[in-house]
């Protein structure tokens, strides 16, 4: 995509410097499985991982990393586990492309995380809520003793008070960590709040740890997220296929890519996937869907947004709305 | 909404002064009827008026007024003409909330538009590209002298070149219109863009004409554009209920409301009738989908997203964005 193409009324000046910079994480077969369970085939997450690596994307989240047993393999896909068996079977191998696998920190041990040489995997996403941090920290210095590039995601940072956020940043700067990333799980962000926590995130971390967002399409602002963060000089950006991912879904990789205008990444493979992506989503229904506006509004996690999709009132949300409004206000007041 | 309900993580300053001050133009019944040829019942517009009415939304545009025989009212519903006797069938009234009526400069004549005293339409939105400005200039003065609160839509800016926005708005400044929209029928804008115009078409226009937004949301950006707008203060947001529109639609009134967190404005009514309209989304399948994404990159009218999003191909977008690229770089040379 040459940037000429593109809009005419404003000057070329307004491609910043930062849409060059940053990197793109793919975390598709990741958050996308969580909408059908992690059912693709070892073909797909195959085709998905030669797509990727011909659009020059920099790392590719090929799944979970879980305790055997913590989900039940007749019902769950691999992609959940991420055998290392699975991952050479699917045809993913290491290269310029780096591989990511997350580990929620409550559904693993240390015992499931190998040594760096044992594995195609180069880099460890913690997935933790702040309250969990003694946790995800003994988990962490595993991964680095293991020899991993090593991300910490503190999800869903707009529930946290600023004193809890000004805590566990100052913990993470002080920890080896390689990236923290501004996770927004309940989709409840708006631009003006990423660039505000961008900042905040650079300030207590430090130049030596680079920050990474992760953004929920609740509020249709996932994208739009994105770039707020991008222009604030964010390091790595999470996208998935068509937006694939839980409820209402990611930021879409192909508006990011087109976006970035980086001559680096090649469209056309990505193009390639989404035809097969895109074709999941009529009976999977991830996107904005009201239900899913209504808990991004305030600021729930969105599991009855899914339920509610997924029943006889997905068009009518007004109890929904009611009946959150009133928890929240009890919540406030209790 | 609280605000007390929302985002915790971050300062209460970042709801800035320009979200209580801006106002609300609802265009569900004329851009939502792009989509189903305005085959709304005479029941169904009062109920949304009414909605409206009660959430005190302070525009509502009920249609296009169009000269006879451009459509077939075989085929095109009422709200494409805006006949008055339609108008008051429906129950639309005079009141708080102002009504609107938008006209194609190319489909209508000052015939058309008959005195502010003898119709229920308080504004008249004349929509035009730079090209037919005499036309519109034309209309406009009618209008004027008709008693009309006026806005012209200048289409497709993001197609103009700077030299032809400043022309055009200059003309503008100097004309006795009330309000100038930035309208981005393409749907090609980043926020960058929006705030870069607002600031020029302020600038241009002066302290005494007012500045207006329309977005669409082909790279799911209608509503992050719409919170931009606001950021640099425009005056008057357009918003459609679910965000029913041509191609991917637009601003969703839902997520607008919700977000300029104005306790003028009442959202129960708004989600009474999110409920139709949410249900008529399946069948008629506005929102992003891949093709509109690709009319939006490459910046040209939907047009061709429609004719993919209703054909074999909607989810695979290889071939079109190949045409599209080839034709655009030939543009550009020619």
């Amino acid at each position: 995509m040459k940037s000429d193409a593109r809009v005419r009324c404003c000057p070329d000046g307004l491609i910043t410097a930062n849409r060059r910079a940053v990197k793109v994480l793919d975390c598709t077969i990741r958050d996308g499985g969580i909408v059908n369970d992690w059912q693709f085939s070892h073909q797909r997450v195959g085709d998905v991982f030669r797509a990727l690596n011909q659009a020059n994307v920099d790392y590719m989240e090929v799944g979970y990393r879980t305790q055997d047993g913590v989900f039940d393999t007749a019902t769950t896909g691999p992609w959940r586990f991420c055998d290392e068996q699975d991952l050479v079977d699917a045809g993913v191998e290491p290269g310029a492309m780096k591989l990511s696998t997350m580990v929620d920190c409550h559904r693993v041990t240390v015992d499931d995380i190998p040594p760096k040489g044992d594995t195609v995997i180069d880099v460890v996403r913690i997935a933790t809520y702040a309250r969990h941090m003694d946790k995800a920290m003994r988990l962490l210095d595993h991964c680095l003793d293991a020899g991993y590039e090593t991300f910490v995601n503190v999800m869903a940072v707009s529930t946290l008070e600023p004193d809890v956020v000004h805590t566990t940043l100052s913990r993470l700067a002080r920890s080896g960590v390689h990236n923290v990333a501004i996770v927004d799980s309940f989709g409840a962000l708006y631009p003006e709040h990423v660039r505000y926590l961008v900042r905040q995130y650079r300030h207590i971390l430090g130049d030596t740890i680079n920050v990474g967002v992760h953004f929920h399409n609740n509020l249709q602002q996932a994208f739009a997220n994105s770039i707020a963060a991008i222009d604030e000089g964010v390091d790595v950006v999470d996208a998935t296929l068509n937006g694939m991912g839980r409820g209402p879904g990611n930021c879409p990789l192909e508006l990011l890519l087109l976006y970035l205008d980086n001559p680096r990444y090649n469209i056309a493979p990505v193009l390639e996937q989404l035809a097969f992506f895109d074709g999941l989503r009529p009976e999977l229904a991830w996107g904005y869907q009201l239900p899913y506006m209504v808990t991004g509004q305030f600021n729930v996690h969105p599991q009855p947004g899914i339920e509610q999709v997924n029943g006889p009132n997905r068009h009518d949300v007004r109890e929904m709305f009611d009946s959150l409004s009133r928890r929240v206000r009890l919540r406030k007041i209790g």
